[in-house]
């Protein structure tokens, strides 16, 4: 099926490509995910004391530094010892601070079909963000365009493992910087109706973020529900920046969540030990957590982190090494310990091109992090070489991957489980199942077959033109982008938002005008 | 390091490129795998039993068909109701007889070094076999030689993470097929002293090498020692032929261990769900099981599958999907429910070449099957296409992640912990630990370095030759093979086994020559 979508006259597009793909693909979001499989806890009830208790003494006695005055204030009123930009706060104090984050809530996407929970059993897919490179439609590295971050945008809206569509998926490298994160945000907003993230690149930018929300949804409506998540990174070890925390603070008063996310290179920003590392990136989550809560008591928050190791040949974030899976079991335990949902990454990796190290790293990093039991999955799709690059390739098979691991999560179906053992009688030894009008029935709901995979015999693939698994997904995309509809956005609004960013561009110098990579 | 090795001078091979191997690898063994991961275990007490029920329901009520007159007869005489060829063993029997087999046990190497417990928390890597075809050290798909089979014993005997050299890894089509089990098996014995598989191509084969391991080990050394793996296979659903189980006979005669292996193709062989699948593969594995134990009670056995499920459009075999997953998760605890040791695939997956398709199957299997809990893990390197063809450049990498997926398996290291927690308190905020010397000192051994996974920038890999990964594996498997130094085999016992060859290979007629294929 997929391959007549596939053929090169799909690119074309239009209203007959829309019809094949919607007659033949259902590009309906799967409901936000619910885990059924057992959690992978490596660690003993006295382990997970043993983190909790180190990690309290580092904040108790090493602090944790927070670049910003403002927050430096609001540490002080709020009782922790202070000295020069150095917090230390109390066990107990960080204990009654994050004990009013929410241990589950809803986001609220523009189509409420499109809502989903999060936190306990519930987790979502982010597709990866950031990149200053694609790899695009052609596997040709280059800069991206505004363009090329709304084709990203549509495909996470057609991809039904993809509960987002994050937001600065690629750079758009053809806006002025101090103008992009209107751009984004309004691309994210417009090219689908599922939920989405904010920038947080400045307090201002995080302003216009809540202010842009405000539009979409209402003031009154995100004052009491969460529609965006927005990140804030540490600077391991124990560092907290006055970029961050504005931003932070923007979109705590707005009562939107954000990802407090320490940045680990392990080994590099963190001892040589995975235990060690875990108490550290503890601390350091912890501390922006109870700060949450200082801002807006009750502001629902995210357990988050960054999470690599380093090569000692070259200091470069290395992915899906054994000590990243430990330490995502390892965190996935403390932060239900605290109560707190938890963000981690998912398809993380160093390869250059979209070769089988891409396919190791991310397969292993996927896996863990579900058997880990993660809520917020981010850089769920796209991710290579570290971080700089996101593929069009690896974007739509890691989004397959997703669905296939979300399947899995659910866990084994009884529902049909005498009457498939009634097929076991009716067939016997020796025959076979294909004919079985229980077959026929259940096989489609009963096993999972993925599209991007091929595994036909060497001689039907090679008639069909020997291609490898980056050829198939660009068709693949291809083939998705010539099918994709705009959700209809409210006309009002969308003015609305159109006004916003006009107005603002105007405010707002473009002095710093083009990135010069461009 | 690696680069060094990898250059094309060092493929002249010879002593300096030992030298320099040695100086920089340590191709020692890693001692068997005792896991520390908690067990994926997605069934309650309550599901374990359902399946245990629903298997034993179909060997009372359904029946197995053994092919085989002796074996027949054998269940006769244990006091089985057989009609026809088809035995209906009761629950009462099946569990008396599984009870004997040994819940753990340790294999014998040629090297004591090299000895591996299994069953239990202890497990083992075995290379894939049975491929017809090769990719190459130059990545070429072709028909494999002897000289192609003992260059895969060589990787496996080098290669830490490999627990044993397999038998025929690849098919050396340039030998009659009539005395190639004998070329296999001499093969396996010489080229390392690791442990090894044996051939069951047919009863009289499988007593080949049984009298090989008597002369390698000495017939009362083997009586009391298992030094060696066969493998049953079943064909799904419910039948066992004669081949097969004479071959069982001869090993278990011998007191060495089979795998009791029905092969499954989800959906094709078995009933279109998870669990009913699981339920008659259990039912098949358990016959046989208990077979092995009326030829001689107490030797030791492996429940054992092959397990995939296939495509609707083309019939063919997929792996790495989520009910592959879910399955190995449910029959790891149905063969801990009856205390055997379990055998199950690990890099299985359909790819033509070595492509991201190719890394996303096998990371996502090997994975599963760690958290599973499988014990003899076959078919851990090189596999691809379904199992057409063995890929060197996939054979390096696969090993290397075992060696990954080993050391998460043995869970995080708490040793240094405190003092790594007091490099914390010397860093402190914003600086960084490279130059501290709990870093210096356990760098190395903290955090895994995967040597044949790229993580420079993609200047320096531009600079480098853009090289994807099937280049650096192949670069990696000729600088491992330029380096090989044969394990001395004693001279007496070697001269014993070519003796045997050359009189078993005068009485069997090699009329059948030659495969045609090759």
């Amino acid at each position: 099926m997929t391959d007549t979508l596939a053929h090169p006259r799909a690119r074309a597009g239009g209203r007959s490509a829309r019809r094949i793909l919607r007659s033949t693909r259902d590009i309906t979001m799967l409901p936000g995910l619910e885990r059924a499989l057992p959690l992978c806890e490596v660690m003993d009830g006295s382990e997970v004391a043993r983190i909790d208790a180190a990690s309290m003494d580092i904040l108790e006695n090493v602090g944790v530094v927070f670049r910003d005055p403002i927050a430096l204030d609001d540490w002080r009123k709020a009782g922790a010892k202070v000295s020069g930009e150095t917090v230390y706060p109390d066990r107990g104090l960080v204990r009654d601070l994050i004990a009013t984050i929410p241990e589950t809530f809803t986001y609220h996407a523009r189509n409420p079909g499109n809502n989903v929970q999060l936190g306990g059993r519930h987790s979502v897919f982010v597709p990866m963000t950031g990149a200053p490179y694609l790899r695009d439609l052609d596997d040709v590295r280059r800069n991206p365009t505004l363009d090329d971050l709304a084709m990203f945008h549509k495909l996470s809206h057609m991809l039904p493992a993809m509960h987002s569509t994050a937001h600065h998926i690629v750079e758009p490298y053809d806006h002025p910087i101090s103008h992009r994160h209107l751009r984004i945000t309004y691309s994210s907003m417009k090219h689908s109706d599922k939920m989405f993230m904010g920038m947080t690149t400045s307090p201002r930018n995080a302003e216009d973020v809540i202010e842009m929300c405000a539009i979409l949804f209402g003031e009154d409506f995100i004052e009491t529900h969460p529609v965006t998540t927005g990140n804030c990174n540490g600077n391991s070890p124990l560092v907290w920046d006055e970029t961050m925390l504005g931003a932070m603070r923007a979109f705590c008063r707005g009562n939107q969540p954000v990802l407090c996310s320490p940045f680990v290179l392990g080994g590099a920003n963190t001892p040589a030990s995975v235990p060690a590392s875990v108490a550290q990136l503890n601390a350091e989550a912890l501390s922006a957590l109870a700060y949450t809560q200082i801002i807006r008591r009750g502001c629902p928050a995210i357990y988050g982190h960054y999470l690599s190791t380093v090569s000692m040949k070259s200091g470069a974030p290395m992915a899906g090494t054994p000590e990243i899976s430990l330490m995502n079991f390892m965190i996935g335990q403390m932060a239900r310990y605290y109560g707190v949902p938890w963000r981690t990454s998912n398809t993380l990796g160093g390869a250059k091109t979209f070769d089988a190290q891409a396919g190791y790293e991310s397969a292993t990093t996927l896996s863990s992090v579900l058997h880990a039991g993660a809520n917020y999955i981010w850089h769920s799709a796209g991710w290579n070489e570290a971080g700089m690059h996101c593929s069009v390739a690896k974007f739509v098979v890691d989004a397959e991957q997703c669905a296939m691991a979300y399947r899995m999560a659910e866990g084994p179906k009884w529902h049909d489980f005498d009457e498939a053992l009634s097929a076991v009688r009716d067939i016997g030894p020796g025959g076979h199942y294909l004919g079985h009008p229980h077959t026929q029935d259940n096989f489609q709901t009963a096993f999972f077959m993925p599209e991007l995979f091929d595994n036909n015999s060497i001689e039907q693939w090679i008639a069909e033109g020997s291609k490898e698994i980056t050829q198939r997904a660009l068709e693949h995309a291809h083939a998705l982008l010539a099918a994709y509809e705009e959700p209809t956005l409210d006309e009002a609004r969308n003015e609305a938002l159109l006004d916003y960013i006009a107005r603002r561009e105007r405010e707002i110098p473009a002095a710093d005008a083009l990135n010069q990579e461009y």
